[in-house]
């Protein structure tokens, strides 16, 4: 019996933080990554375009890709089209704002939590809807510097600090405004966990008490064993194969490999273009 | 007789820092600006793609709008679609880079031109082949973090000064290594007119000889003025009547509304939502 095959899906390429976080956990899966590149930004777009759009990648990694599993690593379609890929496609669907908040409240103690995101999450509020059902009380700040810092590779960059620090502080004094104590930050956007070590040092330089950071890549990879478990974890024909990744974009291939083992933590090989239409 | 219409058009609203230069200059015409946001970012499309689109926002503004000229407030539509939309309409088109390359030679004593712009311009090509037209030679900058910077608002930032230090310091040391004595750089960007403030200061504070800066939206304003004169110079039915601006956009019109005053230094008013298909 052939190791199945997981999709993961993102409109950009940030979603390879996303399947760097799977690959540690089940290392001989399959995996078919296809980044909606031509299409982006979704998050400038309505809901019903994302849906659209979200649903037709979902099915290319499902019908053309043998996917059995989907991780849609992207927090706008996670936001605006999860429903949307689950009728989409017969197979189990996960989305990576539901696994941060749960991570999120697993986390906390005192029930006060603060999210990082794009600015197209943050308007979506999903991420303070979901903390809301799990009686967290979220604050959430868009850091719309943060992904085109990550792009240019200034990860570990002093001007990079100095923006996490603004907007930190930013956020913090919003929280305190409002009578809150917050103890958890969540990285709301699958560029940030290149910023982690960036986030915790400004953290633990200012935040008294301590504040956790949630990765929410690493919190959806957690949730996949999960709800995967079953389908990923049967044995593969080979045990000592490498894990075999193919990735797909609609469009700049030559930016998605030229940034995209970056995010990857290993080199993404070549990606293929296809057409998923306008 | 009426006032003329000029259309203006832009992927984005970036575009606006061309409108603003051309109401300063031609204060009794009429214009019609459309951005194009629901398709943006061009600079990640082919050129086929960008030609048809470009080609489509035109005729919007000539037969919908009636504009009876045309400028292309857009690096990379003019970079890659200027003969497109000129084949699509039948009026006078003017796109931004020949413009800038050519208030660039007339600066220039040493024929050393720096200019900066994204990553899609520089990609393009576009100001090195109207530099070396006119016998300049230049060296290109991509600045991705430029135009987050702008649309953050923090045009008078310490973060924002220490990031154009940063370019423009390799960006020099880069021309430094070709043998090349540049004393003029071209603002290859419609966002970054509002950055000239602060470029000025950090060039006046390291730049020996001095260099001078070239900025495309006036640069094209000019020209403008030189090739619409005969149409937008007859006189409109009152001249009292202050300019009269209508702003459409594809989408996200809200950004469009809370972003534009900034780059025209003007209320944009309300933007009109149009839709040019997909």
């Amino acid at each position: 019996m052939s190791a199945p095959t997981i999709g993961v899906f993102d409109s950009g390429f940030g979603g390879l933080t996303v399947l760097r976080a799977l690959i540690a956990r089940l290392p001989q899966a399959r995996y078919a990554f296809l980044g909606d590149t031509a299409r982006l930004p979704y998050g400038s777009k309505s809901r019903r375009t994302i849906a659209r759009y979200a649903a037709e990648s979902a099915q290319f990694l499902v019908n053309e890709q043998g996917a059995e599993s989907l991780v849609i690593a992207c927090n706008t379609a996670s936001a605006l089209a999860l429903d949307a890929i689950q009728d989409a496609v017969p197979v189990p669907v996960l989305g990576v704002i539901q696994p941060g908040a749960s991570a999120a409240r697993a986390a906390s103690q005192t029930g006060d939590v603060l999210v990082i995101a794009t600015d197209a999450t943050v308007h979506s509020h999903a991420y303070s809807a979901a903390c809301d059902t799990l009686g967290l009380r979220a604050i959430e700040k868009a850091c719309p510097l943060l992904v085109p810092l990550v792009e240019e590779g200034w990860t570990r960059h002093p001007v990079t600090e100095e923006v996490i620090r603004i907007y930190l502080d930013e956020l913090r004094a919003e929280a305190a405004q409002k009578g809150l104590a917050p103890d958890t930050l969540v990285l709301g956007c699958t560029h940030y966990p290149l910023l982690r070590p960036l986030i915790e040092s400004v953290l633990a330089r200012s935040a008294d008490p301590a504040i956790r950071v949630i990765d929410s890549a690493e919190s959806t990879a957690e949730a996949a064993v999960q709800l995967f478990n079953g389908r990923a974890a049967h044995p593969p024909e080979d045990p000592a194969e490498p894990t075999r990744i193919r990735c797909f974009a609609t469009d700049s291939v030559e930016k998605f490999e030229r940034l995209g083992s970056r995010f990857l933590e290993r080199p993404v090989g070549q990606v293929e273009l296809v057409d998923l239409g306008g």
